[in-house]
């Protein structure tokens, strides 16, 4: 039986954006059989935070950068022209015009197919992130060698 | 006959700094013989957006969008040290007096060469952009699936 | 015998943040038995330029990019939340916390680990860096078709 072709994906940078494109690639690769692996780290944790819940850390830097730096889905903004939040709700506001899902939706259906998204143990350990701090579609945490296993067998790798 | 080596670049950020880049690493591939295929998404766009004409976009919000994220190869700025323009100035400066070839320059020698330059269909549809928002030098409008398909082929797929 | 694999970096943004990925990542594929190589261009040389020494280039422009862009691994700021330097600083004080090593450290362990360092000639010509600009960790300056021969051998090439 034929293998499944790879595609291993790093979400590094936590905006609206790169977070758009990111899910669009990774679903549209499910859907074509691939097998899609997400690590997030350092600001792409932000993407797979929940929405709700406490401020997580130990100690005032750790709080405070959780606090500033919060994350979940609904909370990202772009990496360009968010110009406080009106740029950002501007183009929230013409995906829903052409029916383009959210990236809760896109988190919901890249994990219904198959997809698997890993939190950074190291960026965990430097925030104070708890497992917790993660929605439930994360399917664990794991370090840098885990995702270097991904990437050489994959037939493309993406540092988005 | 042997089949060319492929590489595929994504051309996700619009910065003048981003687009030199993806442009010498396509030209230089396809001087050593490569089968390039550059995929514009996003604020990448701007890169191979015409540099007149009216802004497009129907509704409000999209035609302020699309005038104030107006692109052009000529508008572009740099991501970092853009400094109200002045740092963009100083690099263009400097990128003539060493005789780099300008980004407009840059991609007509890489349609020359034969490198694919594609636009992203779904951002198209976000943004309101027809197909004649962009220059000549642009061979299609495609969606992730395409960019999937030249991506499990390459040697090395770039997200810049 | 079997051929090392291979990975390979392109080092494009100069962030604190960036450069800590791209290390980490390339210490720990050197740890694997990878060889790799990084390329560092346009911000990115930032992460290898000396600490302390002279600010070079000729004529007004370049000096005055130069000193904006000043660079050295212990002026690296966080490319987001760097806050006039306080998230920044937070941020270097939670990772020596956790005993994570500094970028000065991380560039000596890839050094003695057999990661080649490479810093990208164009970039050096527009800016007028000479090669003592660098560190002695740095192996040697090439181009873009220099780095294109590492990515098209390589399993997983990132541009980052």
């Amino acid at each position: 039986m034929a293998e499944k072709e790879k595609l291993s994906i790093v979400v590094f940078n936590g905006g609206l954006d790169h977070a758009q494109a990111a899910f669009i690639i990774a679903t549209t690769a499910a859907s074509m059989g691939m097998e899609v692996s997400m690590f997030f780290t350092f600001w792409g944790l932000n993407v797979i935070k929940k929405n709700e819940g406490s401020i997580p850390g130990k100690g005032l830097i750790r709080k405070m950068l959780n606090l500033i730096n919060r994350g979940g889905s609904k909370r990202l903004t772009l990496s360009k022209f968010n110009m406080l939040g009106m740029g950002t709700w501007m183009m929230k506001k013409l995906m829903k015009e052409v029916n383009m899902p959210s990236i809760d939706e896109l988190i919901t259906m890249a994990h219904q197919m198959g997809v698997k998204m890993i939190a950074c143990t190291t960026t965990c350990g430097v925030m104070g992130l708890p497992e917790d701090a993660f929605r439930s579609e994360v399917d664990t945490l794991a370090g840098a060698a885990y995702f270097l296993g991904e990437a050489r067998e994959a037939k493309a790798t993406l540092f988005i």
